[in-house]
């Protein structure tokens, strides 16, 4: 057993069972394949006759219900594998699973007059199988391969006590409330339409974030020396031939056909940068060559799977791709790392988890080139006292690479920045570099991105500060709000100058009362509200009204400037 | 006759036809089609037996000069339509021609042998014709139409005189010298490769210029109120049918099957704009809404028409929308107009060639809505005494239009920047606007491009400035040249205080000679050299240098950061 027998894997696992038992009966032609447990339940892969849909699962948890009523005992050990293939005279998956199990036997389970092949993990009876719930419908794939059989997956939540299925609700409806496809459109970031499915309409408020975002970036990135390109999305497929993606992302790629050539909407940046990289001959002293770019790519999702900024079409990915000496390594690994953790620290991203990806079985480059490489990655992380975990042979083919993760509020981790090292792209591009004895040698190429997608980063932020976001991102900082007609040209007079120190500032001078004022501002999540009566333009003075409620009067706007840009970040 | 008979136009008309007659003698099987006069010559287009190559011209030229000195008279005249038919047994595009000309009879004038169908306006004889030389064959298509039948243009020069011939190839030659293709790459600013035909690669140097373009209209659009969105390249091809695009931009779309579904990479933005737009109902107090979007399209050329930045398969527009009813369409026209104004000021674009296109005979709209948005045009452009001609009958089908024309140094008209007025598209995609009564009304929208595309704008900013980009726009603004390694730590401290002051600064610590370094730096075009010695780290000051060649010593740095601050746009 591979997973942990706690107390609830083995809930969850006998309840992908009873779901199975319960669409034997309902659906008896309905071929079983796989059924694992997942973080908050289990799901099971089936080849039903005909595709369920949402509306079956009622149904199907009634019968569950009722076969866990009956309280089977859940029994079974190992047999021979002749006699498990035995049991299944029709079901290709089930003969496949079991040729590809290590060993002469294999597990096989019964409850009631129904078995399941299956390493065990079980509850005791079925009776204990009281709080779950089928939560999902959808399309799979046997071995999760896209061009191989369709398969129907019934996803379900399940937990040991009723308080702890409320809980998870609960968390799932506060959740909502903070989903980024919700607070979006609410707070006029962003919207989706059916013409360009998976691909993000920012609003003006969304493009100001992404902007903000981008010179966050560009402005730590210049001071670590990085230089910025731009290069074209369309690009002949030779060139992916060349650089080795054709054969790994042929199938996530957008085919364009140009005066009969078939090119390519690229799915990422790198090729691009090594054909600027090669345009003219480099010296040794020219490395590292750090050179960023905020690269659109596209990338072909199926419809089913697109996830408002999480999963898209098209996304700008804050790449770049450093060109050094082996022995450089260390070092552009220890500046990268820095450069990570100071984009991320303003956003509160603080603790990282981190993992090292070493050398897979099939792989290329010698062992040398692996091991020196592995110790600068875990030398750069220790140089800066960070933790780290290993992952043994799970890094690409081409090099060994450092994942990020980082932390949001509700406890989620995301993985945003990597940073890889790629022997493979130098190699198949023929890039050298010239040395002082004029003879040439192969740079290595860091890949690295700290936000990844910019998109699915203002998704993770948007959820991670449930919209309230911080003071130098807002896309509006503060709002004047006049409590009177009177005050209008006072309160214009106030936005010109902090407009004039940099600040984005709208204005309310409508004729509603400051508590409905109040009250819009709150709902757009505006970090600073100013209200202006009266005495207070007779003071050139304003009421200073945070979103958290707090509130400071008489504070003159050269303060108000003062103190604003103490919060912006450079 | 349309075109003035000059002396020079009848020289290259006549030019022309003594094309038409070499080639027929040496070709007999070649079909003769048109040969208009061009800026500084004339073309024919031929459907020739087999393709011309530019090998072909130096006989074909040859044989132009046996027959000039032959001497023979042009005469002719007009003569009826069937017995000009009958001149041409097996030609189906001079019997297109013949039929197309309004009236019974049509001009057929001779020299020698030969004959051709003509308008008139020629020399007397054939020996006037001297001074001329072909330049260029190339593919082009009857009546321009793509889908129709492919032709051989054979193109030339010709002038009255040899000194005028002699300074038209003096002005070639000066033009390649900075022509912005050999610049471009000299100036370490773009680069092309052939993976991506029609894609410009930015070099740090060219994205540098780029994001400052953006950076200058973003400053000024702002101010107008305008909003920035930002939306995908990718959209379904019903978006196109919906906005009217899809039958007049097929053949110019690069499409992409998405789940069996035709989809474009966009070759415009509007229709994304719309839909954003559309996305919330609006009420006529939001009007006018000015969105801009600096938009990355890609249009399908053949390569044989590439040309640097300015014919390329991708390109960024600064497009806007302007939502406003047709009331506010004058007031509209002229702040476009005036942003257009300050846009061009300080790249020295201040002559505008401007023309106001009206309606043509196919169009939609009724005749009110058609005078009233002309009349909005040419009052805007009253209003702000700007000269203008009227292209009658030169609009788009939806509405009129201004075109703006630039002139470069070397006297030559950029057509950049458009404002088009649509009503077309409102209407397609029914957007309504709610009035105070609660009735809906239909706004217009105005599309309009300041720098039209980014891309081209750099491309004729370089030749216009010879690669002397103003002081603001340089990407390097200023380079700390040291005159012995002793000021190597000085010099960076001046290059850190300036760079904190927000200019672009590099150094140039090397050991050459100053002179050398001098040189480089002129090479590179850059705007301030600042010259440090001994003597001035000393008294913490440099001599400045400028391109021009004007030289002043003893300059503080902080007296240098007020003066180069001065040459900032803001």
């Amino acid at each position: 057993m591979e997973e942990k027998v706690t107390p609830l894997f083995a809930l969850r696992h006998s309840a992908a069972h009873l779901l199975a038992q319960a669409v034997t009966e309902l659906y008896p032609e309905t071929k079983l394949t796989i059924g694992p447990v997942t973080e908050h339940g289990f799901f099971y892969d089936f080849l039903p006759e005909k595709n369920f849909t949402i509306d079956d699962l009622p149904a199907i948890e009634k019968r569950m219900h009722e076969l866990a009523k009956k309280n089977y005992e859940i029994r079974g050990g190992q047999v021979p594998k002749a006699e498990a293939s035995a049991l299944y005279p029709n079901n290709q998956f089930k003969q496949e699973l079991i040729d590809g199990i290590p060993g002469e036997t294999v597990g096989i389970y019964y409850q009631g007059d129904f078995f399941d092949l299956c390493r065990g993990g079980h509850v005791e009876r079925l009776g204990e199988i009281k709080h779950f719930r089928l939560t999902a419908v959808s399309g799979s794939y046997w071995r999760a391969d896209r061009s191989g059989i369709a398969l129907q997956r019934i996803t379900g939540i399940a937990f040991l006590t009723k308080e702890d299925m409320d809980a998870y609700f609960e968390r799932v409806e506060e959740a909502k409330k903070y989903d980024h496809r919700t607070l979006g459109p609410e707070l006029d970031l962003f919207s989706f339409h059916e013409e360009s499915a998976g691909g993000v309409f920012f609003h003006p408020k969304g493009t100001k974030i992404f902007h903000e975002l981008l010179a966050w970036s560009r402005h730590l990135q210049e001071k670590d020396g990085y230089v910025e390109i731009k290069t074209p999305l369309l690009n002949h497929e030779s060139l992916y031939k060349t650089s080795g993606h054709y054969d790994n992302y042929k199938e996530n790629a957008y085919e364009v056909m140009v005066e009969g050539h078939p090119h390519w909407i690229r799915p990422m940046n790198c090729p691009s940068c090594v054909l600027f990289f090669k345009q003219k001959p480099h010296s040794y002293r020219e490395l590292p060559m750090r050179i960023a770019e905020y690269g659109l790519c596209h990338r072909y999702e199926l419809s089913g799977v697109l996830h408002g900024l999480f999963r898209v079409r098209s996304f700008t990915q804050d790449d770049a791709h450093i060109f050094c000496m082996p022995a450089q390594l260390e070092d552009e690994i220890v500046k990268v790392l820095e450069l990570t953790q100071k984009i991320y620290k303003p956003f509160g991203f603080t603790e990282l988890k981190i993992a090292v990806a070493t050398r897979p079985i099939k792989s290329m480059g010698t062992d040398e080139m692996w091991s020196q490489s592995i110790s600068s990655l875990t030398k750069g992380l220790d140089t800066l006292n960070l933790d780290y975990e290993m992952k043994d042979g799970e890094g690409a083919f081409y090099g060994p690479k450092i994942e990020i993760q980082i932390e949001d509020r509700l406890g989620r981790l995301w993985q945003c920045g990597t940073v890889q090292v790629d022997f493979n792209m130098p190699h198949n591009f023929k890039i050298g570099v010239v040395q002082s004895d004029q003879s040439k040698a192969e740079p290595v190429i860091i890949h690295r991105a700290i936000y990844g997608s910019i998109e699915r980063f203002m998704g993770i932020l948007i959820e991670h500060t449930k919209g309230h976001l911080p003071f130098w991102l807002s896309p509006v900082q503060m709002t004047v709000l006049t409590i009177t007609d009177k005050q209008e040209a006072g309160a214009r007079e106030y936005q010109k100058q902090l407009q004039a120190a940099g600040f984005r500032v709208e204005i309310d001078a409508s004729s509603d009362k400051i508590s409905a004022k109040i009250r819009r501002s709150q709902l757009s999540k505006i970090p600073m509200m100013l209200v202006v009566g009266g005495r207070e333009i007779e003071q050139g003075v304003v009421t200073v009204r945070r979103s958290d409620g707090s509130q400071e009067s008489g504070v003159a706007i050269d303060a108000l400037i003062e103190k604003a840009k103490e919060m912006l970040l450079y």
